[in-house]
């Protein structure tokens, strides 16, 4: 087994679950080199020791945080890089390594897609840095970052081709509030992550047009199959669907009051635009632009998926909610 | 088909979701047999044409009910009976009954199983009145009666041996806001609805203790996987279990606030004594008697059950919750 302390691991990204990764990192590693966005959060994190933005009760020992904002200073001192930004900045953030990624290890816990490319990120770092699938992991949910800040009990899947790297990247995390499960299934636990954002946006519809829980119930029951098909069709390994990569990221997602994707769906039930909706929220949600690659990706397998298809003609075709969801209604069981 | 307009059909219940039931009766037939338990809900029903204590805003015409305390009449009259009473009641409201059940359809909408006898429903009428299986329906939700008052769109899964006669009972209930879905897995449909009720009370205890929304989405992905292993060795049948009848009922009261299983779980996540809870909520859990018999079975099939044994622990042996959810969680995955 690759021996933790030879390591050297490295943070990309400075959100919510980045610092919540972070904090994980900080349990198990003497040290690790973050790269955050700017001086401002370098600074502030040096002197303050907590994130100035997001999941701020976290603190951190200065003696652990090698912070920097040249990328490739961080790329370079590390073996290991956990690549935490939203999918609309990975193609800026990396646009600017001119460090090589041989030999280093990806691991990307990014729960949307590249916008233009239609690419999981974990295709976009294969085309674009020509990697090796073997260097990439995946980290995935069930967990809001909020929990792990209050170091409430938490599980992450950990998937990887080869298990003594996902491994690896366990022992990174584990810790006494986080459990950590191994899975080879790369594509299938990036691809659900970023599904389940599409079918949070379709409870948060539901629910601001006043359908009640019953039919967020099986709303939800019908979403799991529908992934489920489509990760078969896309990517036919051996899964178990409802293992808590799936249905339990699923759940935790579309059950939130506090997933952004829900709160978005929310706000176009309740007879938002899409334009406003985002200003609103003053961020766009990982769903939308999933919405749209998945849509296109599901036309080309011509892929039976009845609640990402109400999604799409909602917020890309103009669609009346009230009208998509009553016919949507008629397709579940 | 058999011919709706020719069925004579009677309802024995007058609790919440027997008033449910009763709701959509009326949106479908001329006019139903109804028993209630006493002079007093008759009365009140006949006078205010809203029942006294459940569902109060749904209000009834008076010429669709021929209300009657006395069973005997109601068995008599009715052709398809609906058995809508609480679970612990069941025995005791039968022990009346001296007309036969012969030629009868006896369709059992009840969540939970009969104390001391530690049967389901379906099988102790089996037993108890010598029925033939074929006489036998279950109406399983996700559905909380509440929204059905609301006329929020709701799922019902109607199963039965043979189609035809589910279908009958889906024309009885099916209605603007009820969709209804066959089914021929009875028991599984019957003892899905059961087993849920257990889980409903763990996520409570989870709840109660401070666990959050992570560990509760990890729970509820274990919860499914179990109820499909239990259901798979006691009944094997071929079933999809990520269906609404199995999973969307799972949810809707795994995640339910309203849930009084789930409400009795939180109490005793909190510190109550059994006792107490039972005390505090002046009503017994369907699950809390569920949790007895299922263990039993699960003993005597030797069932892998983690689940459940933690809350037949706290619940029947005086177990910690707190340790028991600790040692529970080291389970899951």
């Amino acid at each position: 087994m690759m021996d933790l302390s030879n390591q050297k691991v490295g943070l990309i990204g400075n959100g919510s679950w980045a610092t919540a990764i972070a904090k994980m990192l900080s349990k198990n590693l003497e040290t690790f080199n973050w790269w955050v966005k700017d001086e401002y959060v370098k600074g502030y994190l040096e002197r303050n020791k907590h994130n100035p933005n997001y999941l701020t009760g976290v603190e951190f020992k200065s003696e652990k945080l090698n912070i920097s904002t040249d990328i490739n200073e961080v790329v370079s001192n590390s073996d290991i890089i956990f690549l935490v930004v939203p999918s609309i900045y990975v193609a800026d953030c990396l646009s600017k390594l001119t460090v090589s990624l041989k030999g280093k290890f990806i691991v990307t816990s990014i729960k949307g897609i590249i916008p233009d490319h239609y690419k999981l990120v974990g295709q976009y770092l294969l085309d674009k840095f020509e990697l090796d699938e073997n260097q990439l992991g995946v980290v995935s949910g069930p967990c809001h970052a909020e929990e792990v800040a209050l170091e409430r009990l938490s599980y992450l899947t950990i998937a990887a081709n080869e298990e003594e790297k996902a491994q690896v990247i366990a022992n990174c995390l584990e810790c006494n509030f986080i459990k950590t499960k191994l899975s080879n299934d790369i594509h299938g636990t990036e691809f659900g992550a970023v599904l389940k954002n599409i079918y949070a946006i379709a409870a948060g519809i539901a629910h601001g047009l006043g359908y009640g829980d019953n039919f967020q119930a099986v709303l939800m029951s019908n979403a799991i199959r529908e992934m489920n098909h489509i990760l078969k069709t896309v990517s036919p390994v051996k899964r178990k669907i409802n293992d808590s990569a799936y249905l339990g990221d699923l759940l935790v997602t579309g059950y939130s009051f506090f997933s952004r994707n829900r709160m978005f769906g929310n706000m176009i039930g309740k007879g938002y635009t899409v334009k406003s909706a985002i200003l609103e929220m003053n961020m766009v949600a990982e769903g939308y632009y999933a919405t749209k690659g998945v849509a296109i990706m599901n036309e080309e397998y011509q892929l039976k998926a009845p609640i990402i298809n109400a999604v799409h003609k909602i917020l890309y075709e103009g669609k009346n909610p009230a009208k998509a969801l009553e016919k949507l209604s008629k397709k579940l069981d």
